[in-house]
C-alpha cells in the first residue's frame, strides 16, 4: 500500500433521458450564462442540442453555442470560444459530446477564468488560478474526461498534443444516458471500449506496492468492459451493455482503479498521443495498435502482475501452460484476439499506417521530450525504449 | 439498470501520517476558527489531538475542543457543541474519531448552519438550508460516514435514534491513515469489519434491477473485508489489512455499491437501530446478531441475490448442493462461520441480550413506527415481519 490522494467530487445524473434535468442543474452550479459546446452535426441532427437548449430556456438560463469539435480538439477552437465566451459574458461552458469536446470545455473555461492562452497550462508555462464550471451532456463512451482532471488539447500549428492535470478543471457534474451513445458507429463504440479498459490497465500495470480492493475494482471494471464489448459487437442496441461500458468510462478514468499504487503508467498513451497528433488517428484504435507491444516490451519488469491480469481479466487457463512467461504472453494474446472481435489493430499495419523507420525515430523523439524524457511504472521507458516498442508495433 | 445518482465529493488523503495535513486542508476549506470534536480520553493520550491542534496552529488556525462522544453519539451533546461554535465563532468542524464523532460533528455543523434544534432534521421537521464544512481525521474503519450523506443522532431522551440524509453534510476531506486504528480493541476492529460489509449487502440484496459493473465491485469489496478481517483477527497489527479494511470502509457507504440497484434494502440497519438505541449494543455487533434471521426471513424474494452472493462472496462450492436454496442457506451459513471466527454474534443471545417476547414486540412497533411503516427492497418488511426477525434473532 502506498499513499494516495482520491478526489473526485463531479456529481453523476445517470439514467434514461437524464439529459431533460441539464437547466436544473447548470442553475444549481451557479450559471448565470452558459457556452453550449459541442462537435460535429449529428448532435445538432440528433435534436440533442435543441432538448439541452429548451431545458437550459426552460430555467430562464441564455445561452449561446459553439459547434466544430473535432476528436483530437484545436487549439485554434479553445481560442475561438474563449474570445466568444468573454464576449457574451459566459460564466459556465457545458460540454455536449465526448473526450474531446469535453477537453475543449475546460481549456475555454481555464481561458475564462484566467485570461491568456490556455494553451500555457497544457505546456507548463502557467499554473491555473481557477477554472469556469463546467458540465457535461455525455454523448461517448471512452475518454472518462467527465470525471477527469484532465485536459488533452492539440495544437495543430506545433503538431503537439498535450495534456494537463488539474481537480479545479473537473466538470461540476454529468449527465450520462447510455441511449445517446446508441448512434455511435461501431468503430467509435469499440475504440471507446479500448480506451476506457486502457485508463485501468495504465494503473494496474506497475511494479510497485497495489492494494487489494484496488485490484478487485479494477479487475471488475475490465471483466465488465470486455463482456459488454463483445456484447455491444453482437448488438449495438443492447442498452444494459451500453449502460455498463458508459459507468465503466467515468470509474475508470476518476482516479479509483489506481488508489494506493503508488504511480500510474501511462506509457502507451504516451506513445498513442504521438500517433493521432501525428496522423489524427482515432485514439482509442491507436491505444490497441500500441498496447500488444508494450506489453511484450515491459512485461518482464513486473511479471507476477501480467500474470494475474492474465488470469483474473483474460480468463487464462494456468493448466494449459507451465511457466509464469506463457501465462502472461497468452493474456497478450487474449487480449489481441479480443482487439481483432471488435474490429481493432492490434499494430500499426491494421491501423492503416505504413511507416518508414525515420518516421519511428521522429515519433519516439517527441514522445520523450513530451514526457520530460521517461515515462512509466511498470517499466521506465526511455526514447531508445519507445522507438523500440513503435518498432515492435509496425512490425 | 436502473437510473442513479452518484455524488461523493469528498477528498480522501489517504496514507501513513496523512494527519499532519489537517491544519492546509482545514484552510484550504475555508476555515478561520475550527472546532476539534472528539470521543473518549485515548485520542488526546495517544498524542493525536496534540498533533491535530499542533497541525492546525501551524497554519495559524485558532481552535477549540470539544470532546466526549459515545457511541451511539448523544443530542445532549449535539446542542452543547452548537452552541460552544457559536459563542466561540466557529466555520469548521472537524471531527477526529470514527462514526459516532462524525456523525455529532455533522449534527453540530447543521445547528451551526441553521440555527435552533438540529435534531429537527433528523426527524424530518426541517429541512437544512446549508451546512457548516465538516473535515474528519478517522480513526475507526466501520461507519463510512467520512464519505457518507447520513447523520445518525440519538435522542436519549425519547431513546430515538435515527438518520437523516443531506449531501450539504458530506465531509469537505477525510484523513485517513490506519496506523491510527491499530491501537482499537479487538472487539471494535471486528464490529467495524462487519459494519462495512453491511453497508454493502444492504445495497447488494435487492429484488430489482441490479449493474454487473455495480456487482463486481461490490463483491470485491466483500471477499476484500471478509479476508483481510481474518487476517486482522490473526495480527491486528497487519498495517496493510488495516489499510484494505479502511478504504473498503469509505467506498461502502459512499454510494458505489449502490449504482443502478433502484433501492437499497438497509433494514437490517433498522432492526439493528432500535436494538442499539435501546440496549446500547455496538453497532457492527448487533448487525451481525440480526443479519442472519434477516437473511433468512427474506432469502426466498431474491433468491438469485443470495446464491450470487454464496458463490462469489463466501466461496460455496456449488457441485455440493443440490438447489438454489441450498447454496442460498450456504453462504448465510458460511457468513454465521466468518462472525464467530471474528469472534462476533449471530443471534441476540451471543449480544448479550435477554429478551423477553414483549421487548420483541417494542423493539418491532418502534421501528416500523421510525421505517415510516415500511422498509425493505429484497422483500418489503411490515411490523409483523419485524417482529418476525426479532424472534427468530432471539431463538
Amino acid at each position: 500500500m502506498n499513499g494516495f490522494t482520491y478526489y473526485a467530487p463531479t456529481r453523476v445524473e445517470f439514467g434514461i433521458g437524464a439529459e431533460d434535468k441539464v437547466g436544473q442543474l447548470a442553475r444549481d452550479h451557479g450559471a448565470t450564462k452558459v457556452l453550449v459546446h459541442f462537435g460535429g452535426a449529428s448532435a445538432v441532427r440528433s435534436g440533442l442540442i435543441d432538448r439541452v437548449c429548451a431545458s437550459l430556456d426552460e430555467v430562464g438560463l441564455p445561452h449561446v453555442g459553439l459547434g466544430g469539435v473535432v476528436p483530437n480538439p484545436r487549439l485554434a477552437l479553445v481560442h475561438e470560444g474563449v474570445e466568444l465566451a468573454c464576449a457574451e459574458g459566459v460564466d459556465f461552458v457545458l460540454a455536449v459530446g465526448g473526450g474531446s469536446v469535453i477537453d475543449s470545455s475546460k481549456s475555454i473555461a481555464l481561458g475564462i477564468a484566467n485570461g491568456g492562452d490556455p494553451w500555457d497550462f497544457n505546456i507548463g508555462l502557467r499554473t491555473p488560478a481557477g477554472c469556469a464550471p463546467v458540465g457535461v451532456v455525455l454523448t461517448i463512451a471512452a475518454a472518462g474526461s467527465e470525471m477527469s482532471n484532465s485536459c488533452v488539447i492539440t495544437n495543430e500549428e506545433t503538431g503537439v498534443k498535450k495534456g494537463c492535470n488539474y481537480d479545479i478543471c473537473r466538470p461540476k457534474f454529468v449527465i450520462m444516458d447510455p441511449e445517446l451513445t446508441l448512434t455511435l458507429p461501431w468503430y467509435q463504440t469499440a475504440s471507446g471500449c479500448v480506451d476506457i479498459m486502457m485508463h485501468t490497465m495504465e494503473r494496474y500495470f506497475t511494479s510497485q506496492a497495489t492494494m487489494q480492493l484496488t485490484d478487485e475494482i479494477a479487475e471488475g471494471l475490465l471483466r465488465t468492459v470486455f463482456e459488454n464489448a463483445l456484447i455491444l459487437h453482437e448488438d449495438p442496441s443492447d442498452i444494459d451493455a451500453r449502460a455498463e461500458v458508459m459507468w465503466a468510462g467515468s470509474l475508470s478514468h476518476n482516479g479509483l482503479t489506481g488508489c494506493g499504487n503508488g504511480g500510474n503508467d501511462f506509457s502507451s498513451h504516451a506513445l498513442e498521443h504521438e500517433l493521432s497528433a501525428a496522423y489524427d488517428v482515432t485514439h482509442g484504435a491507436g491505444l490497441a495498435a500500441i498496447w500488444p507491444s508494450w506489453a511484450r516490451y515491459v512485461m518482464d519488469g513486473c511479471l507476477d502482475r501480467f500474470v494475474q491480469f492474465a488470469l483474473n481479466v483474460v480468463g487464462v487457463d494456468p493448466e494449459e501452460h507451465d511457466t509464469a512467461e506463457e501465462v502472461a504472453l497468452a493474456g497478450i494474446e487474449g487480449m489481441e484476439k479480443f482487439y481483432h472481435a471488435l474490429e481493432m489493430p492490434t499494430n500499426l499495419h491494421e491501423l492503416g499506417l505504413d511507416l518508414a523507420d525515420g518516421d519511428l525515430a521522429e515519433l519516439a523523439h517527441r514522445c520523450a521530450v513530451n514526457c520530460g524524457g521517461s515515462r512509466g511504472a511498470a517499466k521506465i521507458l526511455h526514447e531508445e525504449d519507445m522507438l523500440g516498442i513503435y518498432r515492435m508495433a509496425n512490425a
